[in-house]
Parts: structure tokens; C-alpha cells; sequence
């Protein structure tokens, strides 16, 4: 059952991602949640909220506990979320005594959203070096083909000749802007309890979610259960890149369609004209901005989120922010592809 | 590997649906490019456009054929479309002098966009029973208590009384449309070869559309292959059903939160509070009808399809039209199942 | 004052429409409000709600009256809708006894939903006029140019040589689609009262209602108020309209780019290049086309329409639809003129 | 013609904002348009590219020159733009000879963007001055109420008792974050040239590029006219503002809905039901936060911006962007009115 190009067995080839896909697998989402118990469960400890041993217990079984995935779905079906399953489960795994202190004033959100953030501040780190690798190439070309002439299209319409190096300028600027911010970007955890005022662990209730951060090395910060602005800040930085390298292959795509001021390796092949070579990953950038736009207006309709916790508002995100992360790793993985299947650029 | 909620190893519990993610498996969409290739031979056959020897091995081919799923994506990967590959491996299946006369005339559009269109007639008569199960339950619901008192709320305030019935008729009166719509829907075949001209089928082009349309139990329709209303036309209808339906969700969810008015059975549980009964179903129905009102807008820029076919603009369908059905699906099911879980509305 | 483009003092000679515009004037506002107070009336007084002297002065007191204009403004900033100050307005300018037979059982979303009713179906009647003007130009061309050659693209590619007459019939085709689906829609009356189930009006309500579409040129239909699908449907057409338009206008862009295969008049001059010709309106198809896909969405996420009457969903539908529609007549104005303006297509 | 509630005569009073609404009267775009000329001079005398009379005499006109603005209108539908006519017009009011000096090596696009700039620079600090106001609303209220009992509610649901001072911070918190972006946002100057290549200029164009931006207090950046990177960052950064003061709205009125833990004044009354006092501005603001987040879809679609500089892109960016400025505007005005009209909050 495939439903989204992202994973799918033969459209995955186009549009997906190996690398990134990995983070978002079942395998990845339940060790990021199990890391959260355990740095909770050591955080509660170390503030003296949880015995030491139950600490130690918990977090031994967190390094090894593997969860009954069809009793996560059907309680998912009926829970709106996994975490209550993925606990008793736990709970029965620990021992008797350690489990009162597991997920101790912890609530569904904390663990769901940090597991995100964990996942998600990895994949930043490995697009910021996507970009770097992009930027590179277009270094490449430019040293390569950069005094080339080419000629500047405004309207749809030639202007005036340009170098190669303006348009690889204009290519470029954006991408360094977003590595800049991928690096700046900041991973809060989310530990708020039942209704975002850690209501069970009292005058420490700060200092141990300081140091539950830490020790999941994210940034600290007061709960954000129902103010999403990391979500959307998150979603409107991957949409700009996909956004960019869109504008990138539009204009790759509008240089094979005029045919003398660009020559590219490994385009595709038609089934109906054996002659033709289509400028593929070009286009495909253009869709997955286009994708990413169009999703970017979901996460920002989730802002509207309701009370201690909207159900709806924070669903509408699950369906959205994994393939948005996705189509701007196909989206960067493309790029660096295309730059290196350009042998020439410009005329002489 | 697990993108999309619609798909998740525990996520589609809650949002998926195994009836219709069927009709989206890879095994689903070969099936239904397999009867194009099939309804193609016989009926260029039956014009004598190829020998009747070749479309029987053509067709028995396709009965059996299963292809190689690695080279397909990498293939995919390189052609931006699954369809050059699949028939290269079709033809090596069918004897040398069939291969001759497979795919004779047809495009990559042709087979991918019929297939699709296979597919989504079926979703459709699915669809509609759904709707005629949700709509029997909430008469059911209007038979029981139909003449319950209700506050009408507008403005989010207390307005005066209505019945139960009112409420009912409110929910019920576009979902009988929806049925309506989705019977008379026009799925048609897309033939048009390589841009669109059927330029390899002389004069009959015509007569082996109509009769390919017929063999595959489509509409017979010119070419739409840039040209993509059928497209919109079904995604703004599947929006409309999960928008319709998202406003049901939303009045129970404010039902449940005033909490004198309704009863329902099987709400979910919470992680941190064992006392409450929270209605997913009525906010997930909220969340996928907000997910289809944002990818419908892609769809719609889709529309902008340059020239004879766009691989941009088609890409996009890709990224979005299965998810609406999927969210589609799961709405009509978390729909009917809501409508079967409330035990009691209004006040005596 | 001047936010929109489509009433800029000089953007509106590129994006308004004067014919257009004058229905979404406060004039016409007024105006079609007002018919629905008077034709109410009389249809109340028909079925003996009302005494018919009182929907004689109503009419009468209608045909003339003039609101004050600032007070409205202050009234809707404290009201949110317009109506409870203009209903107050016009009971002082009807006779005291009168008054109370005025907007009788009737509430704010019957006088704005109608009055935006009254004046859709006259737009749409123009928009279906100007689809014909377009088509005819096609056609025009089609007889002069139509055995022209053309290069077929597709995936931005030069694929085979296609007629002129097979891109227009690309054009043509979802043009005739839509001013047939212009022709049969429905713009039904809105007529619910407080929560909708017109509760002043006792058995007669279904009655008078009809009298009242009668009375107005409108379908009769139950009440709309908090089931939204009427807009989405014309919201929904007037998008695919202008998406249709945005990828004529794309193609012709693509093809001033190349040069050789068309020739337009009026071209728009550049500030900084004397010597290009710039396909202005072709371009502004596609920004309109992608306006109006973005906008769709809005309205789509407006179907989740709380309870009896939301004051979030509604007011939404104000921000989106007005300009939707004036895009669209902009988008059929400028391509009424492109079609005008195009000199030569293809080559022979 | 008023086709847009931010400007209506009647649906300003609730949709628009006076002060905001100046920055887009046409007065303010000519006015900035001739500062940028002005500006332009004076650094390019400044670097001996012009004769510095010839700038004074720049300076002098644009100080008091009016345009012919129905002029400005028809050639604004002719040419997609109006800074060709605009410039044509200030070019005969200059002398003959200051003529040749003005306008050298600028484009339609460094006027008109940097217009908005200087506008949108404006804008950004009143928007900082509303957001200290509403938070030293919110801090009144907490030093009010802040210790009164809140019932908390997740999934619709009441869940445990919070305080009036956890809700206000979670209302509180992403406007300061606002505030703080709002004052650190950078407003730069474009200046491009026919191509971005500012290629009439010779070795100090980027000198001169940088006086400019210090006599038009924006920053200095190399030219974006087609990467709109900075589009999108104000864009996003208004559809967050306006989205976090949407779910403050719907908080709101889900409050009057439950009724017994707020008291507001100053609701709005109906023209149905006397008795009812309706939340008018709460709904408003959830309104304005999914119109941003619907238009913010259309500025990511911007992004794919094509060669040297897009028609498309960049006219579908003046269908949005002024919008979501006022939408912002309104959300702010009235989060701040609605802030101070609140008269109790939670229980004691």
C-alpha cells in the first residue's frame, strides 16, 4: 500500500529520499520516543522526583524495548495518538516498581513532539550539508563557465546578455542564506504535562526540563503545545529551499526547452519518442516547490490551535510536515544532481 | 519507511483506510496498466491496426505479467516516469513480433493517467456506498431522536432551539448531493499519444479511442492530457465531501466539549488524564478536511499544465490526488463509524 | 485608499474589470439587498404573513432608499455584518406600523448570502458570454491558421511537429465545458432565519421561500447557511476557468519566448529596454490562474462551518470570493484580448 | 468598486485599518516611487555619474510631482507595469536635460519593490508598537485575573483546572517573539538593473547601490529581483503574527461559548435575536488567520520566479502581499481591542 510518492516503490526512485526517508520510519519514531523516557526519566531522577534505580530501569529497558506495533495502530485508531499504548506497553516492560515513575507529568504531546524535534534537528544538519554540497557545485560551474555569456530573459522575453556567473549568483544567494539558518535553527524540547504547566512536578518543574533538554540535546524552552510557531518556522524554512531550487530548475528546465546555452547528462527517456532527452530532475524541482507551497498553507491554518491542545490542529500537522521534510530532501538531493549533470553552461 | 499518516505502520489506524489504499498499492496501479496495454491491442486489433496474433499475446502476456520492481524505480529515477521501462520490460515478455504491436501509439500520459482513472471509478462507487451507509445512520439517528430539543448555536453562542433534526438535516442534505455527484461523475480514458494527436492511429484515432474506452469501462473523451479539468473536477469533489464531513466533526466536537448534549461511545484515552473520553474521530474529520482544502490548491495550480504535457505540473497530481483520496476515504469512514458511536443528541 | 489590485486607481487597468467590478460596488450591494427585503415581503404578504399594505411600502420605501453610509460602517465593525443596522435604517424609513413587517423571520446571512446570489448569476451570465468571445476568437484563428505547423512540447521538450488547430482545440475544449456548466448552475436563494429553520414563518416557510426565489430569478433550495457547498461549487468553476485561461496564457508566454511561431500585438514596453515587446496579459493569465488556486483553498477550508452560523467561516468566504470572481473577469477579459491580439500562429 | 473588505465602505470598519491602509493609498506608493528616484540620483551625482544639477533638479521635481494617473492606468494595462508611463511623465517634468539622468540603470522592478519596501519598513514598526500594546494588555489582565481558576481543555475536552496566567502566557508568548523579529527584519533596497546586472553602472555599482539604500534608510543587499526571499520572510512572518492572534480569537470564543469564565464587552448585536451579544472580533481574528495562511500559499508559488524576472511570479505577489498586510493590521487592531475588552476572566 503506497500512498504517497515519497515512499513508494517505483516513484520513491524520482521522489523520494533513502537518507532522510530513514528518519521518519517507525523504527526512528520509537527510538526518539524511547530516548525522551529515558532522559525524563534520568532529568526526574537526578531533581530527585523518581528513585535513582527506577531511573536506571527505565532507561535500560528504553535501550532495548521493541513495542507490538499492531496493538500501537488499533489503540492509535482509538487513541488519536500512540502514546498511551506505547506507555502500558513500556509500563509492562519495566518493572513493577519503576513503572509509577515512567512518563512521570509527561502527556502524549511531549513525547510526540520531541521525538519530532530530535529527528528533525539531525535532518537539518544533513540538509545544511546538502546545500553546501549544491553551492559547491555551482562554485564548480562557475569557475568552469562563469565568464560565459548567456542571455537575460525578463518576461519570458530576451533582455540583455548576462554571465553565467549572474544567473549561478542568483541560483546561489538563497542557499547560503538557508544553511545559515538551518545551523541557527532552533529545536525546542516540548515538555508541558496534561494541559502545558507541568501541574505534577512543582517548584523544579523548570529545572528538570532543562535538563531533560539537555540530555536530549535540544534547546530548552517553556511548552509550545499550542503555540506552534517551531512547527511553522520549520516548515516556512523548508518551503523557501524547495521554493528556491524550484526557481533553479524552472530556469534549468526553460534552458533545455531554447537547447543552445545548456547541455545536461542524464535526462530522462520517453516511451513514445525514443529521441527526446527530458530535463527531469528540472521539472521535478518545480513540482516539489510547488508541493511544499501548497502544504506550507496546512501548518499555517494549525496555528488556529485551540486551548491546552487541539486534536485537529495538531493531526492536520502529522499530515503534512513529514512530506514536507521530505520533498525538500528529494528537492536537495535533485539539485545536487542537476549541477553536477550540467557539462556546459552559456555560450562562449 | 513511513511518510504519510495514510500509510504508517500505527498512524493509519487512525487515518488510513485498507479498502481504498488497495486500489493505491503498486500491485493495484500495474494491474490496471497491464488492462491498458491489453484494451490497446484488442482494440487496435479490432480496427486491424495490428494483427489479432499479437493483441491475444499481447493480452495473455498482461494477465501474468509482473514486472521487475528495482529496475522500474531506478528507471523512474532516470525517466521521471515509470512507463518507458515498463514497457521495455512488456515487450521483452510478449514474443519479438508482439513487441512490435504493444503500447503501438501511445504515450506515457496515456497508460498512467488511465490507470488511474480505473482505479478512481472504483473509489468512487465505494464512495458513494460509504455516503448512503453515513447518511442511513444519521436517518436512524433522526429516527431515535430526531425531536430532541438542541441549542442552535450561531456566532459560536447560544441562538434558540431547534430539533435534533434540523442539526441532522444540515449534515445529512450535501452528503445525499455528494452521492449524486459521484454517480454521475464522467471518468474518462486519456489517448492521445505522443503530444496529445494520436498521430500514429490515422484517421481511425477516433473509432480505437472510443472502443478502448469501452473495453476498459471508461468515458470515451478526447485527450485531456494537458488539459486536466477531470483532475480538478474529482478533487474538488472529494474536498467537498471531506469538507462537508469536517463540519460535522467540528459541531460534535463542540457538542462534546459542552457535554450535556451528546453521548458518544469509543473515544479515545489520554496518556495523562485516565478520566477523559476525548472524540478524535470528530476532530480528525476537522484535520483531513483541512488537509484536502490545502492540497486541492495544488491541484488547482496545476491546472497551469505548459504545452502538450508539463512533467512539472504532473508530478504535482502525483504528490497530492492520492492523498486526497486516501483522506477522503478515511473521513467517510471515520464519518460513518461517529455516526454509529453517538448513543444519544439532544435533550428530551 | 488601495489594497486590492483588482480597484486600483492604476493597477485596475491591468488586473480590474469595470463591468465586473460594478456588481461587487456597494451600490449593487445595497441594491440587491434591498430587492431581497422587498420581494420577502411581498412574499410574506402573498401568504397572508404580512399585511400587503406594509409589503407595499416596503417594496415601495426599497425602490429608493438610501442607507447611511458611515453608520454602516460603524455598525459592522461592532456587529460584524452589515444588516442589523440597515434593517434598523430601513425600519425608520418605512412607515412605524410597516416595520414590523419588515425582514420578518429573516436573519443577516439571508440578506448577504442572497444578495451575493442575485449578483453571481448575473456575473456568471456575462462570464458565459465572454467564454463565447474567446472561443469565437479561437475559432477565428483556427480557420486562419489553423493547418499551421507547430512544434509539439512536452516536458518542456520539442517533441513532434502538432497542427495549430490541435493546440487550440487544447485551449478550446475546457472553455465550452464551462460556459455549459456557467449555464446550469444554481444560485439558490438563502432563507433560514435565526438558526435556519425558520421558525417565525410556521407551515408556510417552505412556501414562502419559493415564493421569495421566484420573486428573485433564484433556485429554490433549503437553507445554505452553514452548508457552504453553493460557494464551493462556484468558487470551484470560477477557479478551473481561470486555470484553463492561466495555461492558455502560459503557452502563449512559452511561445513569444521562442519567437518564431507567433506574432502578437500590444505588447506591453519595459522601462529599462526600449526594444522588447513584453506578453503582458499572456503572463498575468497565469498570476491570475494561480491567484485564484490559492484562494480556493481558503474557501474550501470555509466548508468546515460551524454549527448553525459561523462568523469565522463566513467572514472568510468575504475576504476570498469578490476578488476570486474578479479575477476570473479579469482573467476572461485578458484573454478575450490575447485571442484578439495574436497576428499569426504557427508556421505555414 | 470595492471588491476587497480591507478597503469597503461599510466592511472596513470591521476588516480594514485606517493607519495601515495609508501605506497603500497610491499617494504613499508615488511618494515612495519618487523618493526612490530622488535617492537614485543623488547617489549616482554622488559618484559622478550624473551631473549634480541634473540630481537636483531630480530631487526638486519629484519633491512635487503629481502624476496624470489615468494615464498611469492605461498604460499600466499595456505594459504590465507602471513605472514606463510613470517615468515618461516625470521625465518631461524634469528639465530636457535632467531627463537623461533620471531612471539611468534602473528597472521597473527596483522602483516598484523598493517602493514597497520603504512602506513595508514603516509598517513593520507600527505593527511592533500594536504587539507591545496587546502584550501590555495581556500583562494587565494577568495582574487582573492572572491567579483566577481555568478549567484547561485538550481535544475539545475539559482536562485539569490551569490559571487565567497560564492561558495569557500562551496567548503572550509568540508576540514577543514577533515583536523582536518585526524590529531585527531587514527591509533592503533593489536595485538591478534591466537584467540584475545593474550593467549601465561600470565598476561602482555597488557603491552607488549602497548610497542609495543609506539615503532610503533600507538595508543594502545585492539585487532579489528574482530571488523574493525576502517576500516570502515578511509574508511568513505576518501569517504567523496573524496566526498565533487566531488562536487567541478562537480561544476567545470558545470562552463566550462556555460562557461562565469570560465577560466581554462590546460584542456585536444581531439582526435576528436582540438578546445576543456575539464575539465578533474573536471570530474575526480566526478569519484573518486562515486568509494569511491561505495567501501565504501563493507568495511560496512566487518563489518560483523564472530567469532574470517573472511577470507571473511577481504581479501574483501584488494580489497577495498588500492583502496579508492588512490582514495583519486588522488581526492586530483588533486583538488589541478585544484584549481591552475583556472584562473578567477565569473564576476565583
Amino acid at each position: 500500500m503506497t500512498i504517497s510518492p515519497f515512499d513508494h516503490p517505483f516513484l520513491s526512485g524520482l521522489l523520494g529520499d533513502d537518507e532522510i526517508a530513514s528518519y521518519f520510519s517507525i523504527e526512528a519514531d520509537i527510538r526518539a520516543m524511547l530516548s525522551f523516557e529515558a532522559a525524563l526519566a534520568r532529568a526526574e531522577a537526578a531533581h530527585e522526583l523518581i528513585p535513582a534505580d527506577a531511573a536506571r530501569r527505565i532507561a535500560d529497558t528504553c535501550a532495548v524495548f521493541s513495542p507490538d506495533v499492531p496493538s500501537l495502530r488499533s489503540a492509535t485508531a482509538r487513541d488519536g495518538v500512540v502514546v498511551p499504548d506505547f506507555i502500558k506497553q513500556l509500563r509492562t516492560a519495566v518493572s513493577e516498581e519503576a513503572a509509577k515513575s515512567l512518563h512521570l507529568g509527561a502527556t502524549s504531546q511531549d513525547v510526540i513532539d520531541t521525538s519530532l524535534m530530535i529527528r528533525l534537528k539531525a535532518v537539518a544538519f544533513l540538509f545544511a550539508g546538502r546545500l553546501s554540497t549544491i553551492t559547491a557545485g555551482l562554485d564548480a560551474l562557475d569557475r568552469q563557465f562563469g565568464r560565459n555569456r548567456l542571455m537575460g530573459h525578463t518576461r519570458m522575453q530576451a533582455a540583455i546578455p548576462i554571465t553565467v556567473s549572474d544567473r549561478l549568483n542568483a541560483w546561489r544567494a538563497p542557499l547560503t542564506t538557508y544553511r545559515d539558518r538551518l545551523t541557527e535553527l532552533s529545536f525546542p524540547v516540548q515538555f508541558g504535562g496534561a494541559a502545558g504547566t507541568l501541574d505534577k512536578l512543582g517548584p523544579q518543574a523548570a529545572t528538570i526540563r532543562a535538563s531533560l533538554a539537555q540530555e536530549l540535546g535540544l534547546a530548552d524552552a517553556p511548552q509550545w503545545q499550542s503555540g506552534r510557531l517551531p512547527i511553522a518556522d520549520i516548515a516556512g524554512l523548508f518551503a523557501s529551499i524547495s521554493g528556491s531550487l524550484g526557481k533553479m530548475g524552472q530556469d534549468i528546465a526553460l534552458l533545455a526547452q531554447a537547447g543552445d546555452e545548456i547541455e545536461i547528462s542524464g535526462g530522462g527517456t520517453s516511451s513514445a519518442m525514443a529521441h527526446k532527452q527530458n530535463p527531469v530532475s528540472a521539472e521535478v524541482l518545480v513540482s516539489l516547490a510547488r508541493f511544499n507551497a501548497t502544504a506550507l498553507s496546512g501548518i499555517h491554518q494549525s496555528l488556529v490551535h485551540e486551548q491546552e491542545r487541539s486534536g485537529a490542529a495538531w493531526t492536520l500537522e502529522w499530515l503534512l510536515l513529514p512530506q514536507m521534510t521530505m520533498a525538500t530532501a528529494a528537492s536537495l538531493r535533485l539539485a545536487g544532481e542537476l549541477a553536477g549533470n550540467i557539462k556546459r553552461l552559456g555560450t562562449a
